[in-house]
């Protein structure tokens, strides 16, 4: 099987992978269209220690599923999180935070970033017609977007700032701004005040971004600087979401957090159904997201690009 | 007037203090008693740059309140931070946040530590004939403790981890027992847990917490390694709530706590009635807390003697 392979934090293009075979309750399924994610670069500067086929944003179709034979032939997406069922998280309805969890691409579960690939069929969800492969690759962001309002209650009348226009603060200020919030995107360069001007939101350059005026600020630069002018930018009392996963440590001021009895809420994967609803409702745009396309084959490239400073959605597809 | 005084991190006990003067809508406090806290403790190290008298923890009696002759002779308890009534945070109903506000022996305002202070009147409860001095003086740390609750939604069956059984972990643990919760204390030492049984709370030592098995863990050691057990010790999509403030920073591994989910909850002053309301009902215990009684001249003595490992609440009563 041809796809891209990780290890040693080195992505390369391979022919002879061997072809994985779906078990009972599996499905496999052949790749329609795939994304590269800051996750997946991440990997590539050892976020995690994983070996293996990369990749977790999809959409594809599924070629078999031993024991659940009306899957085949489906349109799908998939949660990226494989779990046991039976541990304390499980049955504490938190399957996300399965204690035995493998996760696709990411741990202990080989990726999409190949001609075919397995997941349990109970991860999967069909695609509406409408919904375009260039639309359903955005699904797992846009569910790990909507994981926000899992967590917080976002007010209508809450003042929102979310930092950071990349490829998740874009799908994470078009979910918060469907609230009717009074909605901020911190930005640092033009080109993506631009896009959200055009999507009809707020940029804000950082220099002007006021302290303590925000009920609610999302993090989504997954650079420490980031997380420096969302602290700042936090009203007392108020909420900070960090949504980015990066390799490193952060250093606060616990008095500062105390004394301002800041809340501070990591928010990982989320909710796949509401996710599909938005955009077969097209009520979130994500074809202005799209940068670039690339062959599998080609996907050494693809990773390069997706690393480029401004780079937004990167989409893989099989050759 | 006689009182302490705190400057550049040292204390003095002085007999030249000017007498404080109450202006329209404030009351003239006349000491019964005070009762010494971490932070007072935490300022002689540099928590903030205070001169001035400390102290905010009073039971106390009104000598004078122009315009507002009804306080006169009244005890009373009284909320630390004083506000401005129009500044945002006010305006929005979170008038611990005030950006325009002082506090109480802490920052702008002097403190508790002397003869005489003043408080405006609003700031003000009576507190009931059956709840007596020792008792009364608790009221203030009880109210930060409750200040918990007022944030984060403690279920009854939920598992619960208080870390540290100091004065402020004791009355915080004794509020979160009160929700039915499944309850426990982490300790270092014997004393403490004989304490907490004696009180009918299960203590544990730091070596027997089990990592991510509890859905709430308050932090009340208020150190660094305390805050590292608690982390470990919060289940994924749990909550910590850091109840302490200290000077110096904390280093978090993001990617851990954006995986985790984890919210972190800074949480600082609370509501005085409803502490009133449970001392006076004698839900909560405060005489095993007592661990030592100076006079205000002998102030000097009482900051060493609260500073001493182990040691719990030392009240000050004047001469």
């Amino acid at each position: 099987m041809k796809g891209l392979w990780l290890e040693d934090k080195t992505i390369t293009y391979r022919t002879d992978l061997p072809e994985p075979e779906a078990g009972e309750g599996e499905a496999l399924i052949r790749l329609r269209q795939a994304g590269v994610c800051a996750t997946d670069l991440e990997m590539t500067r050892g976020y995690y220690p994983f070996s293996g086929v990369p990749g977790h944003e999809f959409v594809g179709e599924v070629a078999d599923a031993p024991g659940c034979k009306d899957w085949v032939g489906k349109r799908v997406v998939g949660e990226i999180n494989i779990t046991c069922g039976e541990c304390a998280a499980c049955q504490a309805g938190r399957p996300h935070h399965c204690e035995n969890r493998t996760a696709l691409g990411i741990q202990g579960h080989d990726g999409v970033f190949a001609e075919c690939f397995t997941l349990p069929v109970e991860n999967l969800h069909v695609v509406p017609e409408s919904v375009s492969d260039d639309r359903a690759v955005f699904t797992e962001p846009l569910a790990a977007a909507l994981e926000i309002q899992e967590q917080v209650q976002v007010q209508p009348d809450m003042r929102v700032l979310v930092m950071g226009a990349g490829r998740l603060g874009l799908l994470i200020a078009q979910t918060l701004r469907l609230t009717g919030c009074d909605l901020q995107v911190g930005v640092r360069r033009w080109e993506p005040a631009r896009l959200l001007a055009e999507l009809g939101m707020e940029p804000i350059f950082i220099r002007d971004i006021k302290e303590n005026a925000y009920d609610l600020v999302v993090e989504a630069t997954g650079a420490p600087g980031g997380f420096e002018i969302s602290r700042k930018a936090v009203r007392p009392a108020g909420t900070l979401v960090l949504k980015s996963t990066f390799a490193g440590d952060l250093t606060l001021n616990m008095s500062a957090l105390v004394v301002d009895e800041v809340r501070l809420v990591g928010s990982r994967c989320g909710p796949f159904a509401p996710a599909l609803r938005l955009l077969a409702a097209g009520l979130v745009e994500t074809t202005p997201l799209i940068d670039a396309r690339f062959k599998l084959s080609d996907g050494v490239r693809a990773f390069e690009k997706a690393g480029e400073h401004g780079v937004l959605k990167v989409l893989l597809a099989p050759d």
